[in-house]
């Protein structure tokens, strides 16, 4: 088994070469080539019972690929209060033809951050922009940071509008943005401006209540949801997507028991058969979808085995030879 | 992270250190102290839609334990033929207080091995014995051998009946058994047989029809069900569980989807709410169960997350000063 450190795995997978992985894994997953089993959930609470960190794993194989992957990651929310990272993980490659462990990514979290930031990218870039379009930011942690990096580099955006927990977080995060990146970013003070000011807006945050509704919404407004992807939390009211005139989910049923979708099904504001398959609208499947007229339109993402395989794979298919 | 390989982990687990870890995970797990999501089940199937391996992620974590585990288990039923082990697999230690991976444990699956034989041999040992009794086993891979080794050894046991898919490999397994262990072992024709000349069977094979029926039972037999833990295996027919007195589960909800009691269930031939919890009877709760007097009783193993946070913890606690 060959143990790959981070920083081999931060020099050997570009984010745009996980961008294009990642739209692959979407088709390649729409149109039955991948399969996955349920993602494992590990929640850890305290004595109070309120959740303290999170631990998921998720497994995708492929249709005649030479391996699969188990995928780790973990968010333990105090480990900041104490000096560690708070996203933590790695990426287990296994032979799909004898099940040996080919390959072990200690990557701390690295490659699921890149390839939920990639399906962030591809998401938002679904909608057509100008130059002067703003990208609406509601977070403003790690992953929040790499989505704004990989949309504004993609859809050459400028201008960013952030909203964090407070005032203090949302201006340091635009002073980190406007020093490391080549944009404007501006630090607002309710999801309402932050969405009358955006043309696209994402939501990366670990929030348990809406964070987004309806009555914040403007005319048009292309909205891509990253934070929510277990039970219990949301970032997008029901009535967000009750107003919505296109939903669509990286898969159908995750989203349904883990996502913003599954919420909206829940409180009837849409209908369970309401949401189009992402790997199908990246393929060009559905002609008749118009993400640039009026009106609004969501993606919701909970992340997908899929695209873990598919960031191991450019990883991996690098030093098979030598393996 | 420590990487902890597998020679290192033999010297440091011994199989009855490992047995009483696993009686005590089992009371643990049966007091509600112990968390396991539902086990992710990963199959591999040829061209022809044949399963040709299987691969489990189990995990568990226990109340204010310092770690907990994902172990991953593999079985790739045609690396025999190409000279490679069939089971495989590794045990990832990770901290509760922040989700960072402690040690990988690179047990290859003897981890795994260990803890379902000190389950056998537990559940066998529900059952009092006479010495000049036998075991009976179906099946002659290496878990069946670990598990006569551990049965015979805890039971004080020296006859061994063996039924294996021929008369030639149950004959060469008998030809180990007899020159490694301390045990008299001699080959069957049949289930029939190895059921009336045994006190104890163990059921030991990846089966997916039943191996055992009314028919082949004698009027008192303790049967250890280990082989068949997840969908499409049986090693049981319903009819046995219809006839015995006593049924045990190590997880009702796990054996109902995954073990030959559901099997049992879904054909009607026993209530959904006949079994007793493994961790309940070791820890003597139901005083009123007979294993010993006449009749026939089923230990139905799927095989926990607990066991393997009980023998990765044998090993964790030994190194854990110095990490």
């Amino acid at each position: 088994m060959r143990i790959v450190t981070l920083k081999e795995i931060q020099s050997m997978v570009s984010l745009s070469a996980a961008t294009v992985a990642v739209r692959d894994a979407f088709i390649d997953y729409s149109q039955g080539l991948i399969e996955q089993p349920d993602p494992m959930q590990i929640l850890f609470k305290d004595e109070l019972g309120r959740l303290t960190g999170d631990c998921h794993v998720k497994s995708a194989q492929k249709k005649r690929h030479a391996y699969f992957v188990i995928k780790v990651a973990s968010g333990f929310y105090n480990n900041a209060a104490a000096g560690l990272p708070v996203n933590n993980g790695l990426v287990l490659v296994m032979s799909s033809d004898n099940g040996q462990a080919v390959a072990l990514l200690q990557d701390e979290g690295w490659l699921t951050q890149v390839r939920t930031a990639a399906a962030g990218a591809l998401a938002a870039s679904l909608r057509d922009v100008k130059k002067t379009d703003c990208l609406g930011v509601i977070g403003t942690g790690i992953q929040a940071y790499l989505q704004v990096k990989m949309i504004t580099e993609k859809l050459s955006l400028k201008r960013v509008a952030v909203l964090g927990r407070s005032l203090e977080k949302s201006a340091a995060f635009c002073r980190k943005l406007n020093e490391e990146l080549d944009v404007i970013a501006v630090p607002m003070d309710s999801a309402r401006s932050v969405c009358h000011a955006s043309q696209v807006v994402i939501t990366v945050t670990p929030s348990e209540r809406a964070l987004i509704r309806a009555e914040d919404l403007p005319e048009s407004l292309h909205i891509v949801a990253i934070g929510a992807d277990s039970p219990g939390k949301l970032e997008i009211d029901p009535s967000v997507f009750h107003a919505a005139k296109i939903v669509v989910t990286d898969d159908h049923d995750q989203c349904l028991h883990h996502g913003d979708f599954g919420a909206a099904v829940r409180a009837k504001a849409i209908k369970e058969d309401a949401d189009y398959a992402m790997g199908k609208v990246l393929s060009g499947q559905y002609s008749e979808l118009d993400f640039n007229g009026t009106g609004i339109s969501i993606v919701d993402l909970t992340g997908l085995g899929a695209q873990d395989l598919a960031v191991a794979s450019l990883l991996v298919d690098q030093f098979s030879t030598s393996l």
